[in-house]
């Protein structure tokens, strides 16, 4: 029989079994290949799972005779409700809770002011770019369509470079602002899609503005609700007895349950899920048994890392969508010039706000005596690491310019190949330059890491606790004794001291967790 | 805004997050009442989470005033693809292997013989019996795929209740069987199906036969392959350094493309993923840190529990399936009589091989002098455990008699109705009296295992390691001697000695596993 018709025959049958066999073999293939090249100086997993992604896409191109590259189409709904959720509630797990909550407004300055200044800069430059470009067609809601799409970024790349205990300020920065940014750029994206662009006035922005605060807030809320019932939940039940495949089959739902209620009320999931894991690693965690505590801290990290890979893969394959390039009517030329713009306009519209908010935040700790100070080339470090484009721009892109996953529209499959093309080229090449450009700007670093490897990447961590963060430091509190003066001086130290005593006092006899006696800032 | 036509908006524009989230919802409700009601004498997970489900389908039948009761249509592809192989991989991964293999021939005769007598009793049961009751109109293709829909057994009951250290023949026996019913029941149904009913002859029972055993050796071979080949991956890759997010990740996914592998062949999934299950545990396992290891295990016990969950809240929720009861046109006489029928059937053709197996097999191991011996209490316990029916039978009668889900003739809906009521008595009456009845058999057992309860039920033993089964009995080297002898009369004994030396010698330097000198049988 020929091996096509029997697929084909077979495909009838059961139309998910031969594309999901053949991701899952590429993803096998991704894990051992990513795990042989981990000592590599340049590529890093995303690379490699988007170079085989294309690879893959090839293969099956010449096999179907150039008619399809890809075996799954991309679905933003199989992104954004199955895909996305493992990847942002293991970033919540995971985060070093004391430093994200110490830089808490640096943070947020750069993960949603600096959103908003990103994009109205593409919106702005792409609108009176694109026509004189020769590219034409495109409505102002798109417009402002592009500039969210292109204002969210891919940070793994860099995570996978920096290290925690080595430039702590410096990797919460970028960790917590590609948090913030996926969520604000979703969020902001929603706001922006349910406008009626034809008559913007000064009411309208506010309104913008405003809708966006209530879904932060919401969405915060119902993220801290789901993370404390289930702690609640825990500890009741597990008193006396542990099950651990209920107490661990309970928080994955949990989460998920979080992640998806979001969704159903119209909330942030993103915002929700990430706040679920930051009170599940702070109490849930402290309630479960030994076994669990070691299968969830894993199992969270597989997950992601698996959805990760996916999505990376993906990218890789839609890459080829021979379509989607068939349809676009654009000269060699002006693709070129397109393509141009919109990574000169994300280089721009980073650059005009990391600069100015990092002077700002140096100012504001300054004032508030506080050391820790954002210098010059750690500046030029988060400004690069937030140039990449990743699975949140396609998966928006897809949202935007197509109908479940298809287009006929050839406006609309060119801005499909740009987002793709942008997507690939600053993953490559701009995530190519990463390790290089770190080790240059801070060479101590680089010298270390190749010695603590086996024991420091953040993937290897996990053998060691990720969430016993709570490293007493008891020098603060007698500081803190003069609170009115400090509330003033160092918000952020003095509300952290507050939080401690509140927590250990009413939160965590209920929630769980260990009670510490010491405070820290 | 009316909470229905809030639902619809949401549900145009994400189709799955309505339907998921309730999912989610209700199994968690599932896991903290499974959890509150785990001392209760009579009640277990499965009946708990039927009932739930019936429960959360009359809510959605009122709710949409007597629409629909369900919201998810079951989906015979969702079963086989994506919910039966974590249950099974898990039961291969758990299985205590050294009491698994020594009672390979009993376990066989039971698993594929049995299935064979009990399809065909009930096929003719059914087939003579059901004009007689006024129920017409199926064809001979029907009455073959009855006869093996309710062949299928569920086992969770009962395998909830014994325990493996108290009763270890009793319990390597139900749950032996368990797996390889499903695996015959399922490459039995498909082999069935390709037959062309009208012209049976010698010949193509040979056929049915012949195909039936090619599936079993292959599907076997598929799966120790796969297993063999992740254990071989898994020791060259992390020689030297561990990373526990890629070993877990390459096990589940591996695990997951045998048994997809195997269905894309057309082989029996069921079988290749228990066998992988079996060598992952028995070699890939031991290559892992020791994090991964309790990761692993832990987790593939959490995916099969909450898989299992999953298909018991969908058999409670279709079970109101409105429009399945208005399409039958029996009246409640006929109906009752037929599932009645269909009990009596069930009965007879488990007693017909199970008693009559139990004596063969006594018989062989007296020849072998081994003590082992089934009781009589035991066979009856064995012919109980399979008086269940469960998601295997309602996923094939969903394949025989619905399209994706969906019927209009009135026929095939009655036999839809009547697998849903079997389904639920059987679970329901058969699993509420199965305590009780093991209590009265096994009386002793029962004094045991309320002292034991924290530590020794199946499920709680996970804190325990499951796979160290490698108990050192060292009485048996030297009456391993006169081989020759021992091979005709303790054929098992004597494969299993000679096996474990070549597993020492061979097989675990190349696949990973602690080297042991001693061997047993």
């Amino acid at each position: 029989m020929v091996v096509s018709e029997y697929v084909r025959n077979l495909g009838s049958d059961h139309e998910q079994v031969v594309p999901v066999t053949m991701f899952v073999a590429v993803l096998c293939l991704c894990l051992v290949i990513g795990h042989l090249l981990e000592e590599n100086r340049c590529v890093n997993e995303s690379i490699i799972a988007i170079l085989i992604g294309c690879i893959a896409g090839t293969i099956i191109l010449l096999l179907s005779k150039g008619k399809s590259s890809h075996i799954l189409t991309f679905n933003e709904e199989l992104f954004f409700i199955y895909l996305l959720p493992p990847i942002i509630f293991n970033a919540g797990f995971q985060v070093k809770k004391k430093q994200f909550f110490q830089n808490f407004l640096t943070i947020m300055s750069f993960g949603v002011i600096g959103v908003f200044i990103s994009a109205i800069i593409i919106t702005a430059g792409s609108w009176w770019l694109f026509p004189k470009l020769g590219f034409v067609g495109l409505t102002a809601r798109d417009y402002v369509a592009v500039g969210t799409i292109f204002s969210s970024t891919d940070t793994v790349c860099t995570l996978q470079v920096l290290h925690q205990d080595e430039t702590p300020l410096l990797y919460s920065l970028v960790f917590g602002e590609g948090v913030v940014n996926d969520a604000t750029t979703v969020v902001l994206f929603n706001a922006v899609q349910k406008l009626d662009i034809s008559r913007i006035d000064s009411r309208t922005a506010l309104h913008v503005i405003g809708d966006f605060f209530y879904l932060f807030l919401a969405s915060t809320a119902l993220g801290i609700t789901a993370g404390l019932v289930t702690s609640y939940v825990l500890k009741t039940l597990t008193f006396g007895r542990h099950s651990s495949v209920r107490e661990i089959a309970l928080m994955i739902l949990m989460a998920y349950l979080s992640y998806i209620l979001a969704e159903l009320l119209q909330l942030s999931g993103i915002l929700t899920v990430f706040f679920c894991g930051i009170l599940m690693s702070h109490y849930a965690w402290h309630n479960l048994s030994e076994n669990s505590r070691i299968t969830t801290r894993h199992l969270f990290a597989t997950m992601s890392f698996i959805a990760e890979t996916f999505i990376f893969l993906f990218v890789g394959m839609d890459a080829l969508d021979i379509e989607m390039w068939r349809m676009t009517k654009l000269s060699f030329g002006t693709s070129m010039s397109i393509y141009s713009t919109l990574i000169l306009l994300i280089l721009l519209g980073r650059a005009a706000f990391v600069f100015p908010l990092s002077v700002l935040s140096n100012h504001m700790n300054r004032r508030a005596k506080r050391t820790s100070v954002i210098t010059f080339k750690h500046q030029i470090i988060i400004w690069w690491a937030g140039l990449m484009r990743g699975a949140v721009s396609i998966a928006l892109a897809f949202k935007q310019f197509t109908y479940s996953g298809v287009t006929s529209d050839p406006i609309n499959a060119t801005m499909i190949i740009d987002t793709i093309v942008i997507v690939l080229f600053s993953t490559l090449v701009f995530g190519f330059l990463t390790k290089p450009l770190i080790s240059y700007l801070i060479p101590h670093h680089e010298t270390i890491k190749i010695g603590q490897r086996e024991s420091s990447s953040p993937r290897e961590d996990l053998n060691t606790p990720l969430i016993s963060l709570e490293e007493p430091t008891t020098s603060n509190i007698t500081r803190a004794k003069d609170s009115l003066s400090m509330l003033i001086e160092r918000p952020v130290c003095t509300i952290h001291f507050y939080w401690r005593k509140f927590d250990d006092a009413y939160m965590r006899p209920i929630f769980g967790g260990p009670v510490t006696s010491q405070s820290e800032c």
